[in-house]
């Protein structure tokens, strides 16, 4: 099993990439292929190199403010395209970048593919912010602007998702809503509402916000633009915690004469803090593409980005990609009997 | 001052609504109005009446099921109306309600009429779960589909409401959006963002879902159903903190042999769990109506309503909703000028 890594793209490359890769290789029992200037990579991977680290010459990186299609057609020796032609030319069972997001997907989408019947392929990100009940987010950030029909095809991918990842044999398929009845919501959510219904998918309804956390659901669907806001609004409630932390922290410490440090350590031990540390997230997952593409955080650090591999690896291990691809096709005869839904929305 | 009160309305009417009022009027010294049930109402206020707590018989309840412009225009003798109806003839100078919240807010555009040149009235919420960094939201869950001038209106009314609540002499407006950059987001961020720099407030640009609590804006304006969603997920996220924090609490209390209650209880000194729970808020205030409308949560026991009470008591004292109005009638005059947005949106 070979994982292709874009060692170019991210807020820490290369560092913590290779760092990140160096130790995924070693703990998923998997060899890597770092893509970027070979002659960097040589030096940071250095000694770590055989067996099980090899490296592919791009010298071109795709930089963050850069507009995803031109910068894919403009920068064919990218680490970008190249890993993901390594994908395409299966040389790589996976591939997993922290780079342009807009790049990663849309490159994906030109050299892979889309799988047949989808239109917009969703990042599915999993949530395990509560142990007990972690939650699947489709989409987590790819397409701002959704039709009913994108909302069926994200339940569908992620019911299939989720029957691998999470290991449920029947997912439970919950749409982000503002309220619980089936005729609440935006437009979106009013039109998805019934479709989902038809989807052949286990749809149970609205979940709203504040469920989210709750286990109602092993998979929440929504569009790109809403997954992106609840995704960061955790982001920044996990913050603002830790910052409630210190100074509770300080009051406690002093009342029952324990050292500040210490008690933070233990604080730590009990895992919340770490849960909710997107450093420990291990990257979203493209659904709906030919091959496992992974998107790892922007800001991965070497921890983030040995957990991204390890879920490229997990989805390389079980052949998801085209698992996926298979158990689509069935869907999309299912699909023929749903209205298409319209394109316009009047407001 | 006089503060009129659907005693009926919301999950714990009408005992710890009675019950908030009572508290209320006590705290901030203000006279209030209980609409409802008289018999029931007499009972309940007892020996607490007099001299601050009047009651208003109204026979009918509208119920959280209700449609609500059919339950307004049907009950007439509802302690809804009857509440709203004091407002407008001026015997009494804000309403609250923890009752349905649709029949509220239609209500109050029906009897109380909107401001000129307002379409959709918001609802404006205070988040203060970062001390050092209130902020408020609109719209937090009443319009789910919006055009941008709505958004325009949003941040308009919101600027002359924070100036007064935060009393910020130019708050800053931040747009939610999930990125950065001016071209980022979905048609509705897209075609706003240009409008906003137009609008005669101090508009800072984009605010991401994990930059909310950080302080950069006073005020985040965004559709009701993308709000609706923050809001929730907010409060969700404070759910499993403190799910979290029980876990942790017992390894910690083990370790340094400290109490669980003891220690849980100066934790909680320490302000953040209060901080966290909803039946802390204010309420929610009705932006863009003839009269001063405050929102309870529906899950409101007594504390929360006087608290929602407290927050009317505030904009009644400052005639909050008289200053909006004029305020507002400047903006129209400036918001000619501004493009009509389109009402249809392609996808």
């Amino acid at each position: 099993m070979n994982i292709a890594v874009d060692a170019m793209g991210g807020d820490y490359a290369p560092h913590e990439i290779v760092k990140g890769a160096i130790k995924a290789a070693a703990e998923f029992d998997c060899d890597i292929t770092l893509v970027g200037r070979a002659e960097i990579l040589n030096v940071l991977a250095g000694k770590h190199r055989k067996p099980h680290i090899n490296i592919v010459n791009a010298t071109q990186v795709i930089e963050f403010n850069e507009h995803p299609v031109r910068a894919i057609r403009s920068k064919p020796d990218s680490s970008m395209v190249v890993g993901i032609k390594l994908l395409k030319e299966g040389k790589a069972d996976a591939f997993v970048s922290a780079g342009n997001s807009g790049a990663e997907i849309v490159g994906s989408m030109l050299i892979l593919g889309c799988v047949e019947g989808i239109e917009r392929p969703p990042l599915c990100l999993l949530i395990d912010l509560n142990p007990a009940a972690p939650v699947l987010l489709v989409d987590a950030g790819v397409n701002a602007d959704c039709r009913p029909n994108h909302l069926v095809q994200f339940a569908q991918l992620g019911t299939v998702y989720a029957q691998h990842i999470l290991g449920v044999e029947k997912p439970r398929v919950g749409l982000v809503n503002n309220g619980e009845e089936e005729t609440k919501g935006n437009r979106l959510a009013v039109d998805a509402y019934p479709l989902l219904k038809q989807a052949g998918v286990n749809f149970i309804g609205n979940i709203e916000g504040h469920e989210i956390l709750r286990g109602k659901a092993d998979l929440i669907v929504t569009d790109g633009f809403t997954g992106n806001v609840i995704l960061k609004t955790i982001e920044g409630m996990s913050e603002i915690f830790q910052l409630h932390m210190k100074s509770a922290t300080s009051l406690v410490s002093s009342t029952y004469n324990v050292q500040g440090e210490d008690f933070i350590r233990n604080l730590k031990a009990s895992t919340w803090l770490r849960r909710m540390d997107y450093r420990e997230h291990g990257g979203a997952y493209l659904l709906g593409v030919n091959g496992n593409v992974v998107r790892a955080h922007g800001r991965s650090q070497s921890r983030a980005m040995k957990n991204a591999i390890g879920l490229a690896a997990e989805a390389a291990e079980d052949n998801l990609a085209a698992i996926i691809r298979e158990r689509q096709a069935e869907f999309v005869k299912q699909n023929v009997a749903l209205p298409e839904s319209d394109n316009t929305v009047h407001i």
